[in-house]
């Protein structure tokens, strides 16, 4: 159950600027250069509990930025936030026939409230005599007992739409799992629609699907294809299941948020109806939709490279490091006297400024640092700056190093930020679409999807395809993506007409 | 465990204004009064789960605006945010022995990480083949899991001080429950740092301590004594519990808040040694501090009155409520079209404000819903305020209702909300002085302390005579005070020379 690491050597902490960017390399091991990167760049670790991970302050202020920027696009759609129990009666589950099927295989359970002292005192145990008469389950997602509660607050067409959202820790217990990718606990939103119409719902679950899509690529700079999953990898209690896909550096796809159209099932099973305008009980409409802290997982595999993170401006922690390269204290007043008005300035602007002025390390550990921690610009200046009136600014995105005018430096990170978002959001574009390819035979498809990418191919519409293909090659079929037409064709591995076209991909 | 309520009927959510603020007074039962308001109010409701409430969205967008105010003034002392597990194995929670004492009757136990469909298939049981080897206790307070990771990230003065906050869900099991003053689940924030010095770590348990004295004063308008807890009402696991204590409108205390200095205790539980500028290891001193969903009760208690929620304006979701009164379309564009400028110039002073021109729900009600719902200034302007230039407003701390120039109204509000800021301060820090008493008379204050009220007695330090007095009365030391001398003195229960002067009185 637990695996404690072994306490690190004093050493590992003030290792040298080389080492702190001695990781494997993308090309070696992609996954391996993931995990290490998690580590190196301090955004979690292993926890004590199986699965479930430390989310380090790093790590936790690119979520916090998440949030609250998410949080705001969502209120402007009306929604509003709210909390619901982290326990969920077990009898609520079985509800929702297709609900407790998706989830009761990996639900923490808990059975009992009490512990007492074991007999040699030394211990504690678990007091039979404080048993549950109904065991309740840790939360993998909240629709039964959020249903259960909207039973009690609608009540006519006028309390409709009812939109909640609430911020929350849930879980599901994963066998194999992964940093922000796959944990047993995450942390994540959920929001819970109810409505009056059909229209309206599938309405709602297609708005906040494009809410997630403006997110991920003009905040993420994370370029997804929006579309619609197959019944065998719908949410299971859905009648759809939205979704945008992203594109890994190793061309693997990413599912990093979806929205489901949850037609009348969820109130049907808690018995949820509302009267019409004609005085009529009707079943409520529902969606639902979420996404985690997966989205950092999303973030550092589509832009990160050899030397380390690489953040988008717009969601950075830190937007730019200004490192004084001085000697002595007179020499850096100097230069603190000359950067304090940018500093200030730069804030002014909302722009996020770390003056990182402490002599207890070297500049090259700062820069290297920095480097890895994905600061998006990186200025410096020392005693020839002064002089001649520059400073050096380097741009995390290329790494490109430049000796610019002192004067007028704000505007230029001003507008180095803005470049490097977009250019970052471009460079992942251009890769995403450079790995999408049509395909309608299956010989060449099978070898080539083992390289990765987005295969753009026609599919019949059974679940016998699905399974062969994913048996085949471990690639399933992500979805019917919006942004490519329907054409006719021919499913390549049966031969029969074709019924969708879709992507397929091996996937996270 | 189940307790499902019965569907309110249509009619109840359209009641009438009268209707709307029908609840208990405070005079006739002060408890009855509370519980009917935060249902009232739309603050939160009891789940489906025993003693877990649902916080509805009013309640909650209350919760944000603490949460951003709070979590703002952290980061100010140099705090950052983190998230560490729900679960904590079983083992950790022994190994600091009185913490263990503290917690272990109280706690959610998971023993089981599956379900299985029962056998005639309708239904969900445990599964016995998933049974955990170890027990996992979902977090009562978190201060095990994070020594545990601390261990490692802690090595040489140079890692020191290292400060993090979580805001998370925890559990406790009680027995007896109210909506945000003692609930299974509830919602919190808990800081834990760590420090090299005994010195610097009692020196931050007071530095945050007064972050939530001043955050309850100047933010909550709640006045509080700040102090030191008696051992017997000391955290599980502490050397000192520092707390702030308000006083509810019916003379009892309300521990609104805590502040932990730990000792070295976890330290040598977890064994998180840091090697000293000597290079010697020391273990490292610990505190750890935290408030809760609990200061909605505070807040709720504090101020509010028979006709609602009163909540100070720097708290409040909704600081102005303005309500058009017109008849017709015609009359209420040209009554927008007056006030329009008045909205964009309050909400550019970062003010906000609720325009309701909704024409389903007549104007009486809607002003009785924003009184219920304590928004602090309401406007109205109907034709006649149209033909004088003049607009309605009415404070809700003291039900004043004027009419004044329309010229000007900006300013007027702006100063008003402060000016109401200041009033329920000074009305509860009024109340609370006309409350404390002297006492070094037994029989009298066995007789007095019925009535409530903070009584500042002589005691002689030992558990016996707080142990009498609570039996006797009900009523504990809520702490030795800041604010009052410790003046010389004799015991009023065991006549011995006493060795504090602590506030005692009844509590929630």
């Amino acid at each position: 159950m637990l695996g404690i690491s072994p306490k690190r050597k004093e050493t590992d902490k003030y290792i040298m600027a080389k080492e702190l960017k001695h990781m494997t390399k993308r090309a070696e091991n992609y996954s391996q250069w993931y995990n290490d990167l998690v580590v190196k760049a301090e955004l979690a670790e292993q926890s004590a509990v199986r699965g479930c991970m430390v989310i380090k302050p790093y790590g936790y202020a690119i979520w916090e930025k998440m949030q609250a920027q998410l949080d705001k696009m969502f209120k402007e759609t009306g929604v509003q936030n709210a909390y619901f129990p982290l326990l969920i009666p077990k009898s609520f589950l079985s509800r929702e026939a297709e609900h407790v099927k998706g989830f009761a295989k990996e639900c923490a359970v808990v059975t009992h409230y009490r512990l007492k002292a074991s007999e040699d005192g030394n211990a504690v145990e678990v007091d039979p005599n404080a048993k549950l008469e109904e065991e309740l389950i840790i939360r993998p997602t909240s629709e039964t007992i959020i249903w259960n509660t909207y039973k009690n607050w609608i009540h006519s067409w006028r309390d409709l739409p009812l939109m909640c959202n609430q911020w929350c820790n849930v879980m599901r217990w994963e066998m194999r799992t992964r940093p922000f990718l796959r944990t047993s606990e995450f942390l994540w939103q959920e929001g819970h629609t109810a409505h009056a119409t059909r229209e309206e719902a599938e309405k709602e679950a297609q708005t906040m699907l494009h809410v997630y899509a403006d997110f991920a690529e003009k905040w993420l700079a994370v370029p997804v294809v929006q579309g619609v999953k197959s019944e065998t990898e719908r949410f299971a209690g859905a009648l759809d299941t939205y979704t945008i896909e992203a594109m890994m550096q190793d061309g693997k796809a990413l599912q990093s948020g979806t929205s489901h159209f949850l037609g009348q099932n969820f109130a049907k099973s808690f018995d949820v109806t509302y009267l019409n305008k004609d005085n009529k009980p009707e079943y409520v409409w529902a969606t639902s939709w979420g996404v985690s802290t997966r989205l950092i997982g999303a973030l550092i595999m589509t832009h990160s490279d050899d030397n380390g993170l690489v953040l988008p401006p717009k969601i950075a922690p830190i937007q730019v490091a200004i490192i004084p390269i001085f000697k002595g204290e007179e020499q850096l007043k100097e230069i603190t006297a000359k950067l304090q008005p940018v500093i200030d300035q730069l804030r002014a602007l909302g722009i996020t400024v770390k003056y990182d002025d402490a002599d207890n390390k070297r500049p090259g550990f700062k820069f290297a640092d920095y480097e890895l921690k994905g600061v998006p610009v990186r200025l410096a200046m020392g005693g020839r700056d002064l002089e001649n009136n520059t400073i050096e600014v380097m741009r995390r995105d290329t790494l490109e190093k430049d000796s610019v005018s002192f004067d007028g430096i704000v505007d230029y990170v001003k507008n180095l930020l803005d470049d490097i978002q977009n250019n970052i959001f471009q460079k992942a574009k251009d890769f995403r679409d450079a790995h999408i390819y049509e395909c309608e035979n299956y010989e060449e498809f099978k070898e080539k999807v083992k390289d990765g990418g987005f295969f753009l191919c026609h599919w019949d519409g059974t679940e016998e395809t699905e399974a062969k293909i994913k048996e085949d090659t471990q690639a399933t079929i992500r979805c019917v993506p919006f942004m490519f037409e329907q054409t006719p064709g021919t499913d390549m591995v049966s031969g029969k007409p074709a019924k969708y076209r879709v992507i397929i991909a091996r996937s996270y």
